[in-house]
C-alpha cells in the first residue's frame, strides 16, 4: 500500500483541471523542478519558433523583418499579450529592457508626476522603498532618488502607511517578497499611498503568471515585472513596464530613446515621446528573447491566472502538509506565510546549512534554489508542476535533513 | 565581351583575401544586400548554436545553466571578444543593454569624472553633443544633461575643439556619421576634449566591426557601440560599453543594477560595485541574444580588422567608380567624403525622391536603406559582400534613376 501523502499527490493530479497544460513544456521526468520563480522552463514549441525566427526573418528577409515580420511592434504587442495576465486593459503594457531598467524608469517618472500634479504644492522629496526588497531595485531606487534630490526612505511593507506624508513623491513596492515569499496587500498600499498624494510603482516579478495582479482594479500607477520567471519568457527575457493610461501623457522617462519617439524614423533632433505606453521604449527590441516570449505565453491559450492561482495554493498548501508530515520537528522554519491571502507562490524553509541542504537536494533532483544566509526556495509554476513530485521533493528535503 | 566594370568585379572578387569568409554567412544569390550597417547578416553557425541554448542549455539543464553552462560570464566573456575589434585589451568592454541605455551610463559616469577630479576646481556643467548624431544619442545626452545639472551644447563635430573650456564636463561623439558616413577624427578630438580636462565618450556603431578604432593606443575615456550591424549579433543584439581600465573604479553607474554588484547573490541592501568592467551591467543579461551574437563573433577567426578596412574601402571606391560610370550626372549627389580617412564603409547618396528609389531597388534586389529627407544609405559590410554585387547594385540604382 502506498504512504497516504502519495495517494493524495495522485488524486490530486488526476483532478487537475491544469494537468494537460504540463505537456506543453519540456519536462524531465527524473527532476522535480521547483525553480520556476527564478527561471521558467522550456514550452515545446519554442525551439521551433526561434529557428524559423533566426532562419527566415534573419537570415532571410534580413532588415525587411521589422516591418514584414513584426519585430518592430514587438514590444507593445507582446506587451497587450501580457496584459490580461496582470489585470490590465490593452495599450498599457510595454516589454523592453531589464527589469532593475525599467524600475528606474517607473521610479524618475513616479517622481516627476507627483511634483507636476502640484507644482505649487509641498515639495514632494521623499521616495519611499520596501526595505526587505530584492536589491536591484533599492540600488535602482536609490540612484533615482541621487538623480531626482530625493531623500530615500526605506521601510518595510507593513509601515509604509506610518512614513507617507506631504513630502512623499514615489513608493516602490514588492507585490510577493522574493525571499520569504509573502503577499503584500497591493490594494490596500496602494490606497494609502493615493491617500498621501503620492504613487505607486508595484514591482510584480514574483507575482506576474503566478496569482491575479489586478493593476487596473486597483488604480496602480506604474508597474514592472519580470517575464522569465512565471511567464517562462527564457534567460534574460525582456522585462514588462505598467503605465495606466491616464498617466500616459505625463510619463516622462529618463531614458528617452528613439524607438520610444512619436516618429522614430524620422531621425529628428527633439525627443517627442510617442503617445501610449511605446514611449516607456528605449532602444532597438530584442527581438530573439522578444518573440521566444510571445511564442511561450502562448501556452496561457484557455487557461486563466485565477485557476493557476488555485493550483498554485493547492500546491503550496499540499507542499506544506508533506513537509509537516516528513521533516523531523524543528529542523527547518516555514518563512511563508500560511494564510492565503499573504502567501504567493513560494515556499521558503529557513534552515542551517541551507547551501549545503540545496546542494543535496541537487544531486538528487529535487531544484530549487538558496537565498542567504538561510532561505531554501521552492517555487511551484503550477502550469508545469504537479503534486506527484511535490511529495517527492518533500520526501527527498527530509532525506537529505536526516 | 562583359562591360569593363564586371570584368574589373570579376578580378577584385577572385584577388579579395576575405572571399572565403563570405561562405560563412547565409546569403541568397538573387539579393545585394547593403544594408549590414543596419543589420548584419546571419552567420550560418548561428542557428544550430541557438537550438542547442534553448533545447538543451535553458530546456534540460534549466536555472544550472547560469553556472554550468557560463550565462553568468557572458557579458564580460563576450565582451572580450569584441576586445581586440575595437583596439581594447581584455577586461575594459561589457555587453549589456541597448547602446541608448549605455549612452545614458557612459555620459552620466562621464560628467560624474569630470566633477570627481577636480572637485574644488572649475564648476564642469558643460556637455558638448554631435548635433548631426544619431537622434537617439542626443535625447539620452539630453537626459543625463538634465539629471546632472549640465548645460547641453550640440555642435558640428568639427566646431566641437572651439566650444570646449574649463566648463565642459565631457564629449559624446560619433566615430562615423549614421547618415552620410563621415568618419571623424577619434585621435584628434580625444586629445582635444582631454586638453580641456573633459571625458570623451565615443560611439562607435558605425565603425566597430568596420574599421580600426584603436580605443587603448587613442586614450578614449568610455565608448558604446552596437553589436547588430558589423557585429552580426542578430536583431536587437545587446550593445557593448568600453571603461578604459584606470577609469573603471571610478565609473559610477546612474543604473547600479545587481548583476553589476561586487557579489551579486550576497544580495546585499548597499550597492558595491564589481571592480571591473563589469560594474556597467545592469539587469539579468539576455542570454540568447549574447550568445547568438557569441557565435556570430566566430566569423572573425583569423580575420583582421586591417583586411576588413582594406576591402571596405575598395567596395566603397569601387561602388563611387560604378554610380559615376553609370548614373546619369547630376541625379545623385555623393554625401560621403571622398577621403579614405574621412570614410566608413558605407556610401551615402543624396536624391530626389530617395524613399521611392529605394522601394524601386528593393523590388529589383538591391537592399539599402533611406534616411530622411533624402539620403540613399549603401552599407559595405566586408566580411560577406563581394565586387559583382557592388557593381549590380549600381547598375540598378541608375537603371531606377533612368
Amino acid at each position: 500500500m502506498r504512504p497516504a501523502l502519495e495517494e493524495k499527490a495522485a488524486a490530486l493530479d488526476a483532478a487537475d483541471p491544469l494537468g494537460a497544460v504540463r505537456e506543453r513544456f519540456v519536462r524531465d521526468e527524473d527532476v522535480t523542478y521547483l525553480d520556476g520563480n527564478s527561471l521558467g522552463a522550456l514550452a515545446r514549441s519554442v525551439p521551433g519558433r526561434i529557428d524559423e525566427v533566426i532562419r527566415r526573418e534573419w537570415g532571410e528577409l534580413l532588415i525587411r523583418s521589422w516591418d514584414r515580420s513584426g519585430w518592430w511592434d514587438a514590444p507593445e504587442r507582446v506587451g497587450d499579450q501580457i496584459a490580461p495576465l496582470v489585470g490590465a486593459a490593452p495599450g498599457q503594457v510595454v516589454v523592453a529592457d531589464s527589469t532593475s531598467v525599467n524600475v528606474f524608469k517607473a521610479v524618475v517618472a513616479a517622481v516627476r508626476m507627483a511634483r507636476g500634479a502640484d507644482p505649487g504644492g509641498a515639495v514632494r522629496d521623499e521616495l519611499v522603498v520596501d526595505s526587505t526588497t530584492f536589491p536591484t531595485d533599492g540600488y535602482l531606487a536609490e540612484s533615482a532618488a541621487r538623480m531626482t534630490g530625493c531623500a530615500l526612505r526605506p521601510v518595510e511593507p507593513g509601515e509604509v502607511p506610518a512614513v507617507l506624508g506631504p513630502r512623499t513623491a514615489a513608493v516602490l513596492l514588492n507585490h510577493v517578497d522574493y525571499r520569504t515569499g509573502r503577499l503584500h496587500d497591493l490594494p490596500g498600499l496602494t490606497r494609502a499611498v493615493h491617500a498621501a498624494g503620492a504613487y505607486a510603482v508595484w514591482d510584480l516579478c514574483h507575482s506576474a503568471g503566478a496569482l491575479p495582479v489586478d493593476l487596473d482594479l486597483h488604480g496602480v500607477d506604474l508597474a514592472v515585472g519580470c517575464t522569465y520567471k512565471y511567464l517562462n519568457g527564457g534567460p534574460g527575457a525582456p522585462a514588462f513596464l505598467y503605465v495606466r493610461r491616464d498617466l500616459q501623457p505625463r510619463f516622462d522617462s529618463p531614458l528617452p530613446g528613439w524607438t520610444g519617439h512619436r516618429e522614430p524614423f524620422g531621425m529628428r533632433p527633439a525627443y517627442e515621446p510617442a503617445p501610449g505606453a511605446g514611449r516607456g521604449r528605449v532602444g532597438t527590441p530584442d527581438v530573439l528573447s522578444l518573440l521566444a516570449l510571445e511564442e511561450a505565453l502562448t501556452v496561457w491559450d484557455g487557461v486563466t491566472v485565477e485557476a493557476v492561482r488555485t493550483k498554485s495554493l493547492a500546491l503550496t498548501d499540499f507542499f506544506l502538509e508533506c513537509v509537516t508530515e516528513y521533516v523531523p520537528s524543528g529542523r527547518v522554519e516555514v518563512a511563508t506565510p500560511v494564510p492565503h491571502g499573504e502567501r504567493g507562490s513560494q515556499v521558503a524553509l529557513r534552515c542551517e546549512g541551507a547551501a549545503a541542504v540545496m546542494g543535496v537536494l541537487g544531486e538528487r533532483g529535487v531544484i530549487g534554489d538558496h537565498r542567504p544566509p538561510d532561505v531554501l526556495r521552492f517555487g511551484f509554476a503550477p502550469l508545469y508542476v504537479g503534486f506527484a513530485e511535490t511529495e517527492r521533493a518533500a520526501r527527498v528535503l527530509a532525506g537529505a535533513l536526516a
